[in-house]
C-alpha cells in the first residue's frame, strides 16, 4: 500500500485519521471519508477548492437587484444550459434513421430528464393525435379489440422505474483501437425513466388468448411501421403500454401517445407510437429482428433472437474529454443497470484493473433500473486508468473488453462504416488520466 | 355486504369467481380484480370500454403517411399537451409572490416532470449566471468558505426522490364551505422529484461549527434575499446543497443554479437561488417565519417554528371537475406523503368515511416521497363519496375535516382573501360523485 495515498497531510486537523485506501492508486473508503471532512479547502488545495471567505464574498450579482423573470405555465431550463444537449445523428431528418444520444457526463442521478432521454427513430416522430389514435390486440385472441387512449385509462394502471437501451447501445467499443469519443457517443444510447402504463397481461385478460399463441408481433404507427416480435411469455411476465414518462405524457420521440415497455430487452422491441399487437404462433422475422439486430459472432453465425441488455456499467465522472484540475480529491460516479435484475455491487479500479474498491450504490437500487455508483479517488497526479465492473442479482458479470471480444468478435477497421459485430456490446470501458489531468478513452 | 357490487355479471366467462369487495359502495380487491380481467370490454360495457376490432382498426393516420418531424438536440413535448400546465397566480408578474400548481389530476407515477414541478416565487426568477454564482458559509464556523457551482461538484454527492410542499399547500381547505376547485387549485403547492446534491453536513465538515452554534439562517441570491432559520440538527441530518433535480440542473424556478433542500420540512425554508448559510446562535425571525409560516390558532395563539409537513393524501383521479362516463370500473389513484418518513398504508372509502379499503402502494415506497396509491371501483351509478386516509411509519395518522379544524381553527368566510389559518393543512380531501357522473369538491 502506497503510504503517501494512504494519507492526506492535514496541516488544519491534524488530529485526523488517515483516509482508508481501499485499492491502488488513490481509491479511499467513502464511509471513511464521509464524516471527516473531504478537506478540499485544507492542505488539499490544489485545483479547484472553496476559498476563503471575506466581506467581498456578498456582493450581489445583478440577478439580486431586480425582479426576475415571469413565472410560466411550462418551466424550461436556465439559457445556461443550453450546451446540455443530445448528440443528432441526423440533424436535418434525412430520410434515415436518427439517434439523439443522452449527455450522460452532464447529468445525475437515476432518471433521465425527458428532454434527454436518448430515441432512435426511424421514420422522423409522427406527430399523432391522441385522440384519434387506436391500440388494437387481434390475432389468436377470443376477442378482438380496439382501444382508444381514454379507454385505456380506465385500466388499472402501474408504474416502474426502468432503462431502456439500444441494442446497439456501445457499439464503437468493437472498434480494434480505441476511439476516441466521449461517455455520450460510446454509451448514449441507454436512459433511465419511471413510466406508468397498463400492464400487457391487464389487456390479454379482456382479450383472451389462444393457448396455441407464442408471439405477439407488436407494429407502431410511425410511417416505417417498425414492428418487432416478442415472446408472449414476456408479455404475461413485466410488459407494459406505456402513457406517461416521468409523471407527464411520453415524449414524442419516446413514443407518445403509447409504446411498448419490455423491461431488460433491447430496445428497438420497445415499439414505439404502439397501434397494433398481433398475437401468433411464429415471430414475424420483421427486417429489425432478422437483419438489424442480429448480432454475427466471429464464425460468421449470429445469435437469433438476443433480446436481454446485459449487465454494463461505465464512468461517466470523469470521462473522455475532461480535464482534471490538478491533483486531490475527486469523486468517481457512473452508472450501471442490467436487463436480469438488480445491480448487487460494482467495483472501481484505478489502475487498470489491477486492483478494485467497491463502491457505493445510490438507493433505492431497483430492478432494471439505473444505479448511480460512486467512490472518492485521491489523485496523486500521476497516471491512471479508471475502470468499472458490476453484478447483478442474476450472478451475471460484466466482462473485461478482452473477455468479450473473444467471444463476440472485433471489427477490423474502425467505424463508422456500417459493420458487424455492432450489438449488444456490455464490457469495461476504461478512462486514462494523463498526467496534466486529461481524460482519454483506452483499451485496459 | 351489497350482493350487486359484489359481482360482475360476467357473461363473456361466466366461471370468473365473483370479484371481492373490500369496502361499501363498489371498492374492490386489486388482487382479486389483477389476473382475472377487469372485463371492461364484458358485461361491463357501458361508458368508455374497449369496442370489437375488425379490419376498419388498422386504417392509417395522416401520421402513419408522411416522414415526421426532426429529432429535437432537447425534446419537448407533444403539441397536443399544451393544456397540461401549471396554474399562476401572477401571470403578468407584477411586484408580489407567484404561485405556479401541479395539475396532479393530469400525471401519474410519483415523478412531477421538472416542467410542472410547483414553485412560487417572491420577486420573479433570477437569471443566475452559474459561473458567477457562489455560495458563502460563515458566522460561528472554524473557517468561512466560499464555494463555487465547479468546487462543489469535487464533493461527495447523494441522491434522494423527496416531495416539496409549500407550508399554505391546501390552504382553500380552511374555507367554511368546500370551495368547488380542481385538486390542482387545492392541492397543487407539491410535487416530488430526485434530487442530486452534496450533503450540507459534509461541507459543514470543511468549514467546522463552532459548538455554541444552534440554527443557520439561509438566504436566497434573488432580489428579495428570502431567508429562512434552519435548526443546526436538521442540517447535520438530511439537509443537502441540491444541484440537479430528475437528473438535469435544477429548474430557474426551483433555485437553479442551487438550493437548500431540507426533506420534510416546509417548502419556504428550501431556499433557493442559495447563496449564503450564516451559522449562528439564535433564529433571525426573518419576515416568513415569524409573519407568513406562522400559524394563528383559534385562541389567537401560533405555533412557533412548525416546520415538518405532515402525512397526508388525496385522490387525484376521479377529482373535482371530472365527469364519469357512466357505470362501471374506475380506478381510483392518488398520492400520498409524510414528512416524517414512508407511507404505512392508504385507506379509501367511497361512502363518505363509513367503510374503508386498503389501496395497493406502488413500489419503491421511499421516504419523504411521493407514493402512488390505487384501488379499483366499480361505480354503480349512484352517489358517492371518495377519500383517501394515510398512516405514516412514525404512526401518524391522517385527521378527518373535522379533527383537524377543531384543532387548528377555521375562516369565518371563504378566501381568497388574505385571512388566517391558512397553514400546514393535511386534512381529508372528499370528492362527491353525483348520479350523472360529475365529481365535485364536498366536505364529509
Amino acid at each position: 500500500m502506497n503510504k503517501s495515498a494512504d494519507r492526506i497531510a492535514g496541516k488544519r486537523d491534524a488530529g485526523k485519521q488517515a483516509l482508508e485506501v481501499v485499492a491502488g492508486n488513490g481509491l479511499i473508503d467513502r464511509r471513511a471519508l464521509l464524516g471527516r471532512g473531504v478537506m478540499l479547502a485544507g492542505a488539499m488545495g490544489t485545483g479547484i477548492a472553496p476559498s476563503a471567505a471575506g466581506a467581498e464574498s456578498l456582493t450581489d450579482g445583478p440577478w439580486s437587484l431586480e425582479i426576475g423573470e415571469a413565472t410560466p405555465p411550462y418551466q424550461l431550463r436556465s439559457k445556461f444550459e443550453a450546451k446540455v444537449v443530445r448528440t443528432l445523428s441526423n440533424p436535418n431528418n434525412e430520410p434515415r434513421n436518427s439517434h439523439a444520444r443522452t449527455p450522460h457526463h452532464l447529468l445525475e442521478g437515476m432518471t433521465t430528464p425527458n428532454g434527454l432521454h436518448f430515441t432512435i427513430n426511424h421514420g422522423g416522430i409522427p406527430a399523432i393525435d391522441p385522440e384519434q389514435h387506436r391500440l388494437v390486440i387481434h390475432g389468436l385472441v377470443k376477442q378482438p379489440l380496439e382501444f382508444s387512449l381514454e379507454t385505456l385509462s380506465r385500466y388499472p394502471q402501474v408504474s416502474r422505474v426502468t432503462f431502456l437501451e439500444c441494442g446497439g447501445n456501445s457499439a464503437p467499443m468493437f472498434s480494434p483501437v480505441p476511439l476516441q469519443e466521449t461517455v455520450q457517443a460510446l454509451h448514449g444510447l441507454v436512459s433511465c425513466a419511471e413510466w406508468t402504463g397498463v400492464k400487457l397481461s391487464t389487456l390479454f385478460e379482456e382479450t383472451g388468448i389462444d393457448p396455441k399463441a407464442k408471439w405477439l408481433v407488436a407494429e407502431g404507427a410511425d410511417s416505417p411501421h417498425l414492428s418487432r416480435s416478442v415472446p408472449v411469455k414476456k408479455a404475461m411476465d413485466d410488459a407494459m403500454i406505456a402513457l406517461y414518462q416521468n409523471g407527464e405524457r411520453l415524449m414524442p420521440g419516446n413514443g407518445y401517445p403509447m409504446r411498448l415497455l419490455l423491461p431488460g430487452y433491447e430496445g428497438n422491441m420497445n415499439v414505439k407510437f404502439l397501434r397494433r399487437i398481433k398475437v401468433v404462433e411464429q415471430p414475424a422475422m420483421s427486417m429489425y429482428e432478422s437483419r438489424t439486430y442480429s448480432q454475427i459472432l466471429p464464425d460468421g453465425k449470429a445469435y437469433r433472437f438476443y433480446f436481454l441488455q446485459e449487465v454494463k456499467s461505465f464512468i461517466a465522472n470523469p470521462s473522455h474529454g475532461m480535464a482534471l484540475q490538478g491533483p486531490g480529491l475527486y469523486e468517481i460516479s457512473g452508472i450501471a443497470y442490467s436487463g436480469a435484475g438488480r445491480i448487487e455491487k460494482v467495483m472501481v479500479s484505478a489502475d487498470g484493473g489491477t486492483s478494485w474498491g467497491q463502491a457505493a450504490l445510490q438507493e433505492p437500487v431497483l430492478s432494471k433500473a439505473f444505479t448511480r455508483f460512486r467512490m472518492p479517488w485521491r489523485w496523486d497526479g500521476g497516471p491512471a486508468t479508471l475502470q468499472s465492473r458490476a453484478w447483478d442479482e442474476a450472478g451475471n458479470v460484466q466482462p473485461t473488453r478482452a473477455e468479450f471480444i473473444a467471444v463476440r468478435g472485433e471489427l477490423t477497421k474502425p467505424p463508422p462504416i456500417l459493420s458487424f459485430p455492432n450489438q449488444h456490446c456490455n464490457s469495461i470501458t476504461s478512462w486514462g488520466v494523463a498526467s496534466n489531468g486529461e481524460v482519454k478513452h483506452v483499451y485496459a
